[in-house]
């Protein structure tokens, strides 16, 4: 056993109350040991924490890592649009290597922003999943199925590679769903068919649910139930299943949410960014649906700085519940943690015995987080993922002092604009 | 004639469009000299801005920087409440050095952030102008006249202290205007002498305009006018002047505002943590009026980096305008820049030779910034405070390489947390 000691720091404990502790971890099984103040320099290393703030390492619990190559390809337009101008042609023209690319930087600015482990929906995904194992972080992974424009014999093929990929990845850090991508682009045969395959193989259904009102009223004109009552009769929404987005949702819905235990992964910026509406957070709250948040892909964001989604997770939740004490702070923070665990199945998102040492240590020492009236109120509403120092999961430093051990950064950031470049003149020509 | 060239950068246009160029400024006189690619090092001094971006020092067009001191010291809470609560028994306890304090901080933070210029309405105003002119910012400063339970005498003090705080301050940085508080804190009969005294010594007035629909009603019903009309009968909206908020305001007073040539801060990440509502940024666009942007003070937002508010301003303007194109990259970016110079009166916020010479030099060397599709969406959506390396105020370099040269940082950071400390002290005492 070989121990590290995060030393001198304070924690964001469980509860959401902080308090000056270490933390020590055994690296060979990447959990944390202990959790206390007398730990202090009795681990085999040590890394620092003076001054700064422990807290679980964040979980981007919906997004399309790889999609880093497009980030400001193309902006400001409507959802329906973008996808069909702009990204699905893009998309066509991706190679796996592009995708491993995309996915390293993505994982570089990941890590760089305190973010220990996300769930990823998205093509090639054996590519990512090199990607993943190479940089330590903590992933779920799936290949997202799509019927929409294609014949019998590809969507055949789709869901054979998304069944194929759920069986063939897998590890200590690497888990995988079956992501049938959204009610309205996958077809209700398919859609079942795929769910209960999932059931088969044990591994949970990711989608996207209700993101614009395009996605809900074909759904109610051609079946006269509301969305979520249609994922239900497709079997969808188990306790193990989440959903992403879940913009247009009504009271009914928010309650089968609650009462399936399926995990909502809400994703303000992109929800924002396409005008896609304001989801009901804190009604999901009150109902008591586990609420985790993600930053869509880069295209739609454009980054994947969870600090962001915390901050417009409390901003839009204000507005959308038209209360200035809704999404407070810790609501905002446990959603970036534990909320995101509980969604994508990961046993992280808390500082405590027993848990996976995944963490990010964030540097207090700024003018803009001083002074320290309430350092959960920093969390949410003033820190950057630049403020982030080390970032540690499965027990190892993936991050130390800002310098990425597992990704050479430059490498990565030349390869991607490399293949960003030859990947839009291809789509374009 | 001193003279400093930045160097090997690419500079964001007047126009917005981005190109390889240099930037050469006369030291002694505060003015860029020339923007070319062929200055090179011609200049007597250089500042390296390699693989960076160079765009105009960030105006921040509303804020009450010295609140600093009260970050997150009372989030969650609606505006009312908040104020009558928190803000405002912890700000009657507030001395002039805590001010002095809370302005240095805020203004470390403003130039790490890459801010170089901006409007405060607060009190104690002599203290934040030595902290202005010590630290090299540009500011418009202002009293902050409020009639609102005050006595007759004490209402004529308020405002003479605003008339000679206006009077006595000012210096080729530091301009000021007269600042009645908003519509529904000061007195019909204050707020038309404060205007009148205001065109008498040719300052600009500053104030709140429907930052809430509890500013709205109660001038309508008391009035039967709205408040924008109500402002103007009051002599307010002249072409200098310039309003923060205005949130709740519908299309004659928008097209009112942009008749009269009046500026309008919109104050995105205030108007959404305080759940004030969602300005109609696009429809004043499209009307024509000035529009810039300012973070409101700290304890409403809650930092002071634009960078924050420009993105903020894309993402809420898109959902407001039901529209995700609306409120583009190019428009946030400019309302940071040209639109908050042009609503507080400054010469700056353009790039060109006669301009003042305040800038930012941002690093593009991340991954969160990668690949370069477009530099204006990467401005808006994917850059941070901390991704600027040196930051220019009036020809001089107030940070170099992310090192303040105009305030000690630590000290700064000390006395705000120590002063903060002892005014919640005597609040809640």
């Amino acid at each position: 056993m070989t121990t590290l000691g995060i030393t001198n720091g304070v924690v964001l404990q469980p509860d959401l109350s902080v308090s000056k502790s270490d933390v020590l971890i055994d690296q060979s099984s990447g959990e944390i040991i202990d959790v206390d103040p007398e730990i202090g320099m009795s681990g085999d290393r040590q890394l620092d924490a003076t001054d700064s703030l422990v807290i679980p390492g964040l979980i981007n619990a919906h997004t399309h890592v790889a999609m880093t190559l497009l980030r400001g390809y193309a902006d400001d337009k409507p959802l329906e649009t973008w996808l069909r101008e702009d990204i699905w042609p893009a998309e066509a023209e991706l190679t796996a290597e592009d995708v491993r690319a995309g996915a390293r930087l993505g994982m570089a600015e990941m890590i760089r922003s305190g973010t220990a482990g996300f769930a990823d929906m998205y093509f090639h995904v054996p590519a990512i999943g090199d990607a993943v194992e190479a940089a330590g972080m903590r992933a779920r992974l799936g290949h997202g199925i799509i019927t929409v424009g294609k014949t019998d014999a590809e969507i055949e093929s789709d869901v054979e590679e998304g069944i194929r990929v759920a069986r063939k990845l897998g590890s200590e850090r690497v888990s995988t769903a079956l992501m049938p991508h959204s009610l309205t682009t996958v077809t209700e045969t398919t859609l079942t068919t795929v769910i209960e395959r999932a059931r088969e193989m044990d591994v949970p259904v990711h989608s996207h649910v209700s993101e614009t009102t395009a996605e809900v009223e074909p759904i109610i004109e051609e079946r006269d139930v509301r969305p979520v009552e249609y994922a239900r009769s497709c079997g969808h929404l188990q306790p193990e299943d989440f959903i992403a987005h879940a913009v247009h949702i009504d009271t009914e819905e928010i309650e089968r949410l609650a009462d399936t235990g399926t995990g909502v992964v809400h994703c303000p910026a992109s929800n924002m960014k396409l005008a896609s509406g304001m989801a009901p957070v804190q009604a999901m709250l009150d109902a008591g649906v586990t609420v985790g948040l993600g930053t869509d892909g880069v295209a739609s964001n454009n980054d994947l700085d969870m600090f962001d989604e915390i901050r417009d997770a409390a901003m839009i939740g204000k507005l959308a519940a038209e209360d200035a004490s809704a999404l407070a702070a810790p609501d905002v923070v446990r959603m970036a943690t534990q909320g995101s665990a509980d969604c994508v199945g990961f046993e992280s998102g808390r500082i405590e015995s027993g848990a996976p040492a995944d963490l990010a240590v964030l540097s207090l020492d700024a003018p803009h987080l001083t002074p320290a009236h309430d350092l959960v109120s920093h969390l949410a509403y003033a820190a950057t993922g630049s403020d982030v120092r080390h970032t540690i999961c499965d027990g190892q430093i993936l991050m130390r002092e800002r310098e990425l051990l597992t990704i050479d950064e430059a490498t990565a950031r030349e390869e991607a604009t490399k293949r960003a470049e030859e990947l839009i003149a291809r789509a374009e020509a």
